[in-house]
């Protein structure tokens, strides 16, 4: 029996669309790890295509085709080629791929060196058509943050609390997430771990004392990281406190 | 022209279901205020009926018409009257409805006074059938907690963070929102707020360190308060902290 | 007894800001209404200003000062002046105020002319320096789709989901929100309801038949009728579909 | 150093804490495959003891310890070690331990039989003390649902969407994931499939048409199906639709 292909039809309304395609499929991958070389996670996907104006529809379902081919990889180096076969399948000019996952990476304890994993949301966005191609990473990460206010002021103590530090960087070159979030971590207060013992939390306690940092300083801070790296041409940093005195978060944002 | 009732059809299961009707609707509201005597806010309603094992199914917008006729005033206190309309619209021995809504109040900075609005995440439970009806009023009260062992290990600082405390309380009296909210903040470390000027930062900053509290301390204090309660005959108790050090969150639960 | 003003000290990394801020605050906002004059409602607020170089730290608490002296009727015609306030009172050359909020709309069903109210998630974005001011309106206005396809190679029937589509609009003269909703709801197979009885249902089952729609064909229905709308010099089209025979969306994006 | 032990303070406020630990910890862990042996998934995590009266606080730290310990080969036949561990560990009579965590399954296209990974939602929660274990599995399966009213009145057509099951079985024998997913989807009107080609579609179309069911008729399917299992004392079974002609759902719970 022949179905007929309704997506092929002609559009006279001669509009392209900028994006089409599917969005929030969660499905397994797997990524290059610094440490371990391969990490499993789950990751949610946007894949998309430029359509043209004369077409109807995008056909849908070989979004997945291309995914269940590539998701056993996922090497940020070689996703020009997922690109590329998007847009061969597709028969479109431009493609568009995103990739939401957490991603995990083994932490020491600062002082008694006792391991364990924290998790980091990540996300990887890209898109190409046939003569360039553009690759961004983004970290989340999770920070103690110390206000220099409330403890200049106050005669003892002063409040933290967790924060997060955002940042999109657009990669000329390879970049591990790692370095990533160590520019993040070595730029608040003091860093954040699953797993802490007495003389652990002893330690972290007193580092974020001695290290009082706005949300302004953090993003500052990290912006002047990432500015010497010259794999990263472009970059946002966005930093966003959970308030212990507030119900509101305290926000900054530096794009470069 | 005569449309088949589906619903009313047999069924032959012999299967009652407990709960069926609408959830997830998005509704404005007028609540009760203790101190402005009306406030506007907007609820996510749930609203079931009990349905016999031999009807096929309920009249979901039944539900909505009888929303609809009482959203203008919901006062806990004549809950049971939206409770019998829904039976006898129905048809249904026992009805449940829910609303879930953020409630304002307005504070004071603790030293400046200066007034602002702290928004609290309230439900209101109530279900009932021809001989007795019960009601359960929940309030999620933000909250500053500062970690005792931090305080008590460190040279100087304490590691402190936002926490929530959550207290779902059986009413047999009125309870007004206001007395649930002073009792979660009057157990905390300090309370939170969402306007503070620095001599107001001052004040919370050492009020918070002069007040070491565990999840577990903060749990017991509203525990202690609310079994004092006559109108309270049974009650729940949760506080969860945001820990500042980590990315999990310290967590304790008393069902009384 | 006088506090140190830490923010006010100078910063020597030459780094300027682009935003700073308070995110993710909760308040009870009164805007205009078409039919009823005011609608009361719940904004989650985000307010942020550029902070020079020179400076370390931005005044937090004075936002939620201007937000406290404005709330009582927010008019997106005047939100100029709203800009201009926090420029002032934080001596910044550059300022932002983003409102998240649900937004209703009394409806008639299509047969019965039974009204009842739908909600509609909206976003105002206004920014401002002393030259200029751009004002950006979002609705997120929930529709239903029927399958095009499906319809075509099926026997009988066709899928069909609920789906959103989210319009962003630059303003450059005033427009309802009510507006922008109805150019939503007659570009897809058929608009959603809250309340509906028998009749009314045959009647939104059989529309949505009658007009089967990709995600495709409703962004390119709504950017064909924005696009004569001179007061819209800018705007984007996103629609998605929470497809009933996946559990992953479709979806297409133009942006004009 | 010796660094004061402070949770092991005496308390006198002599109230035990039913539930105390660490809540939202996100996790790797490695889950028993029906198909494939090993399955790699993401947990959040949630750990909790009884804390007698006598004491001032728990150990957070130990409950990591724990999880470290046992991440690698989560099998739900020997989660009874990991409780007894958690007692032993943290000195405590009664321990709890839930993950929550996305479970693939590779599924075969009706008609072309292409394959392709489904996601479900799923939660093991267990807890125990010396004498007793208690162990419960939920499983959140989308569905087809085809609305029987509207196919009934309407003379084409019939609105359908996405839906979820949810099954909350409590476990006295070992029982996979994949049995309950597969009670869910042959109860509904049709299953739902990540990749589906043109004659698969044409095959999900008309079999959800042929098969109109209300949430009330897919609660009672599951419940008739999971009645029959001896391996399953008690359940509770959740079915609510994303309806497509409501933005809000429609929702049946039977409890047994």
């Amino acid at each position: 029996m022949k179905l007929a292909d309704v997506q092929s039809l002609r559009d006279n309304r001669n509009l392209p669309i900028d994006k089409v395609g599917v969005k929030n499929l969660r499905y397994p991958i797997t990524l290059l790890d610094r440490t371990k070389k391969r990490q499993h996670t789950i990751a949610t996907v946007n894949m998309y295509v430029l359509l043209p104006s004369d077409f109807k529809g995008t056909h849908m379902s070989r979004f997945i085709e291309v995914l269940n081919e590539n998701r056993e990889c996922i090497d940020i180096r070689k996703i020009g080629k997922i690109l590329k076969q998007m847009r061969e399948k597709l028969n479109a000019r431009k493609s568009y791929i995103e990739f939401d996952f957490p991603y995990f990476i083994e932490k020491e304890a600062p002082v008694t060196k006792i391991k364990s994993l924290m998790s980091y949301d990540c996300k990887v966005e890209a898109f190409g058509d046939s003569h360039t191609e553009e690759l961004f990473l983004n970290v989340e990460v999770p920070i103690t943050s110390l206000c220099p206010c409330s403890k200049e002021i106050s005669s003892y103590g002063a409040h933290n609390q967790r924060g997060v530090a955002r940042i999109r960087a657009q990669l000329a070159e390879f970049v591990w997430i790692e370095e990533l979030v160590e520019v993040a971590e070595s730029s608040a207060s003091c860093e954040i771990y699953s797993l802490l013992k007495r003389p652990d939390e002893k330690f972290v306690t007193e580092k974020a004392y001695n290290n009082p940092m706005f949300v302004e300083d953090i993003a500052r801070n990290i912006t002047l990281e990432l500015s010497k790296d010259k794999r990263i041409p472009h970059f946002s940093v966005e930093v966003e406190n959970f308030e212990s005195i507030h119900n509101h978060n305290a926000y900054a944002f530096i794009n470069r």
